[in-house]
């Protein structure tokens, strides 16, 4: 048992990471397949050499998450021949109300998790597809969940609940949070390399094509934007995030349409891509001189902003704001125009650390330090993997 | 043409106000009917010697709107008789895109109101129905709207939008605010006694059975919590406030809910009602020791924090918040308890201050100034009414 291998198994994609074993796992392939369900390919990137290759899935493997997971096998074992994967570690977007970490997956807990679809039923039935793959293709293996709802379970009430009847509180209508990985990771970098950041109030934006933010306090999530689904809190490439409740009432009473039209409309429509009508990608968006463009950038940066100070709020102040994600990482123009928006909190960004997206992006006088932390999930799902298979 | 008359049409409630008229008219009486479609009853208070009057209305007045004004028609002129009622003013929910400003009723603009009746549904018909009450009892008087979306409707785009796609935003799917009246009023306050805050950034917290709060930046709204209806937002007495889109997709999908059903629930059995189990009535809350009434109080609180620091956001910070509306003005511990967890923005309590509900509750060497500042809509309606029957 030298290797483990962390799955993330989406609708029609499944990603993979081959990581060492070890306290602290290492990389050696990652890749993915795309297009289960139709013209599927594998694609994967040999860390130690660079190299790169992409295949075809052959018909028999091409149309399941089960064909997926045994071409990943396949495709490993011919790389890799001498990795013995003793452990899989799972990407589960929800653990429902009582996983505050990560788990060896057991019939009683899958059972849990099936029972959590009716709060996911987007993401969650292709996670457990990939996780019944995996335990007909590893059936010696030990098989960890790792979820995105995990970090967030001990907020106090108030971050946690809807203004609901109390039942629903109770059976687990609550903010979950999500992106739960991405935000341990960053905890996790916080307290080895930054312990004093570690033990005070962070924000952290997780900024990518779903987006979301978190209050970090002495390393616990205490608040998050991201509510009961991935729809709510901060706009994303084709998600509406935080919209009034009654917009939904009014597209379906007065625009007749039906909670399928209305969930594509919100899932797929909406967001930068709503706002722009030009692209869910940030990247085109910072390109474009369209005044809908710089209009759809204009409205994420001021909710991140609004949602900062909110988040602050929560921990009754604010020490450091780390971007990560893809946009978090990438767009300079998109971490400069937040962080000059909050020069009131005493945030002062250094233009040319942030431009060569440095660590530190604050200048020396700030108050509040601004920060580039690129995040690491699979990291995050190889160590639990790790740690639970030992 | 001495004096003016307000209403403020409701489901089956009208109040109403005396003023003299003048540049600022003074109120003469105060009054409403309550169960109008049942046993109706006028109430009447004259504001000179503090008389109280009520009265039973008769059954051919106690069914409509247009009962109820012929009711409240009577009362005034058997009290007043010297009164001449010149001008109308009304308070109307939703004036759409187009009215940043109240605006004398003519048959086209009635027209273009009865067309957002699809935007408010529960509020506008009401409104309308005491509109064609007056215009048939005072057929002489000019007839003045006043609306509770004017105050907003300067606010930039990122405010004013939900990221849906554009069309929803040209059609008219935008944060109206509402509680236009009241921070109207506030502003107006600011702008005569405190010159310095009205050119600052002051948030307004409107906090009474529904409640808002809005950032007035220079005596201008540039963003505010209630968005497209009055659902969103802050939680309120038995309204839900900010909830996560997907809580209702899965209301409907998964629990099988009609929308009549959730608009019902967000609208009636949700908020400090829905938290508590207990009730919808903030000083019951504050009276109990039951543990459900305190998460809903802290529930309330932290979210006025959270909105606090968000709203300050899109002004670049905050020189000053201001408490209004029923609890606003009277629940001095909830506003100890806002007060005193935004500290971390320089907010110093002057506790004996607060407990007197003197006007500026702020300690001398408080950053912010935090302040109560009783609402009068009624004044802003009898105010335009005389202006623009000039």
């Amino acid at each position: 048992m030298t290797h483990v291998l962390t799955l993330n198994a989406g609708s029609s994609t499944l990603k993979f990471g081959l990581f060492e074993r070890g306290e602290e796992p290492s990389l050696v392939a990652v890749g993915k397949v795309d297009r289960i369900g139709g013209a599927a390919v594998l694609s994967l990137k040999d860390q130690a050499s660079g190299d790169k290759v992409a295949k075809d899935l052959p018909s028999n493997q091409a149309g399941t998450h089960g064909g997926a997971v045994r071409a990943t096998l396949d495709a490993l074992q011919s790389r890799f021949p001498e990795a013995d994967i003793g452990a899989v570690g799972h990407r589960v977007v929800h653990g429902g109300l009582d996983h505050a970490d990560p788990v060896v997956l057991t019939d009683d807990i899958l059972d849990d998790l099936r029972g959590l679809v009716t709060f996911a039923p987007l993401h969650q039935p292709h996670n457990l597809a990939g996780v019944s793959a995996a335990l007909a293709e590893f059936p010696d293996a030990v098989q960890v969940a790792c979820f995105d709802t995990a970090f967030h379970r001990g907020q106090p009430f108030e971050s946690d609940a809807f203004a609901l009847p109390r039942r629903y509180y109770d059976a687990g209508v609550r903010r979950y949070g999500f992106h739960g990985l991405s935000y341990a990771y960053i905890a996790s970098v916080l307290k080895r390399q930054w312990p004093g950041l570690h033990t005070g109030r962070t924000v952290v934006a997780h900024l990518g094509n779903g987006a979301s933010m978190s209050a970090i306090h002495g390393g616990r999530s205490v608040a998050s934007t991201m509510g009961f689904t991935a729809l709510d809190g901060l706009p994303m490439g084709t998600r509406c995030g935080q919209v009034d409740p009654g917009v939904l009432l009014y597209m379906m009473d007065q625009e007749g349409l039906s909670t399928q039209q209305v969930t594509n409309l919100l899932y797929k429509g909406s967001g930068l891509l709503g706002l722009s009508g030009i692209s869910h990608d940030m990247r085109e968006l910072l390109a474009s001189d369209d005044l809908h463009a710089k209009q759809a950038i204009d409205y994420f940066c001021a909710r991140i902003c609004h949602e900062t100070a909110g988040l602050a709020a929560a921990m009754g102040g604010i020490d450091a704001l780390v971007f990560t994600g893809g946009i978090g990482e990438n767009a300079a123009p998109i971490r400069a125009q937040v962080c000059n928006a909050l020069g009131w909190l005493g945030l002062d960004l250094d233009v040319a650390a942030n431009h060569a997206a440095a660590t530190d992006i604050s200048a020396d006088s700030s108050a509040i330090r601004a920060m580039v932390i690129p995040t690491n999930e699979e990291l995050m799902i190889a160590r639990a993997a790790s740690a639970l298979s030992d």
